[in-house]
């Protein structure tokens, strides 16, 4: 390819939380709640494809939400507005929600929900080695951040069942080759669920709310 | 303020790593060397921010650039049509450079500049926890992002000596209160150096060129 020096400077990561998510994992089930952990970038648009999803299952699914953040409860008091259980996690400096951490965040959330999802924190990097007991993993890419993204942060891309492109409605303003990252995140995850849609005017939605509709009722079957 | 039931999960961070940042950042003064580190969430726009900054230094002072990502060489591939030396730095996984990773870097670049650039892991949370010796932080954050991210990842707000308020030219897609969000930004950091401007265009880069000319000056004065 080309003449660039690359140096690896690996920190090794330990993690031992893959016991405690299979025990959430089990546990949710027997309780017949389905767990859906939403990752991204900050600013991707966790929130507002939250708020939307949430709004869109009112009446239909009794609904628990866990927001994620390293401070502030901005995301608990907008998601409070569609009417579903909210509680807001402090991780207190940690980049990413573990299994631990989500295990204490549903103890105090309680059961009493058909659907819980999780907002981690806004990153696309570590939330992706942490297995926090999801029966999906959804992962937002919003189209300001580039379509190289795959390349740089693939893990993210690997491990997700469905990614999001959001922000469709602004993808005029910039140069975003979706062919092209289609096709970068199909080479590393060919089985991912991939709809295009815009959280904040909705258009495209409906793929998205028929798909997690369909897999809430398969997992409930 | 609401009924938001707030939980703190947090997970204890240890970093030994201010020992050899100090050493980094005295070996660098000593070989007048300005080390400037870049910061921001994925896709804010770091590479092409820092491309524009390279080819309009590029004749005035002899530039390094370290790349550092989980995966790829895509930025350093890009980074090297300026001119510049650049190196690409793998973290393998971990989501921000350390001081020890940016020893290493920096050992493997040598030291036949006057200013080296690193552009840190796309993250707006840990890479602001751990000084690499830089004598100038720079944070970017993309306008599609959004205005309330002061109030969620504080850190990097009030770490960085400079903020670059990037994607000007899109803004108009993207319901951002600069005002509030200046106003956020400064009630953390009163004495952050604050840019608007779109490294994609170039407009009202003129500011933060005069400005990273002043401090490189003062730094070699």
């Amino acid at each position: 390819m080309n003449g660039i020096r690359i140096r690896e400077v690996k920190e090794g990561i330990i993690s031992q939380n893959d016991i405690t998510a299979a025990g959430i994992r089990s546990h949710l089930a027997e309780k017949h709640i389905f767990f859906v952990n939403v990752m991204g970038s900050p600013g991707c648009g966790k929130t507002t494809f939250l708020k939307r999803t949430v709004e869109a299952l009112a009446g239909k699914a009794g609904i628990g939400v866990m927001e994620a953040d390293v401070d502030s409860d901005t995301d608990a008091v907008l998601m409070e507005k569609t009417g579903a259980d909210v509680i807001q996690l402090h991780t207190g400096g940690a980049c990413h929600m573990d299994a631990h951490m989500t295990k204490e965040g549903l103890n105090e959330l309680g059961d009493e929900f058909d659907i819980i999802f999780l907002e981690n924190v806004g990153n696309l990097v570590c939330p992706a080695e942490f297995d926090v007991g999801a029966h999906l993993s959804v992962m937002i890419l919003g189209i300001p951040e580039g379509d190289d993204k795959p390349l740089k942060y693939p893990l993210m891309f690997k491990t997700s069942d469905v990614l999001i492109i959001n922000k469709t409605d602004a993808g005029e303003a910039f140069d975003f080759n979706e062919e092209l990252f289609r096709e970068r995140v199909l080479s590393l995850n060919p089985d991912i669920r991939i709809f295009s849609l815009s959280a904040k005017t909705g258009a495209g939605f409906d793929g998205w709310m028929s798909f997690i509709k369909e897999k809430y009722e398969d997992y409930r079957a």
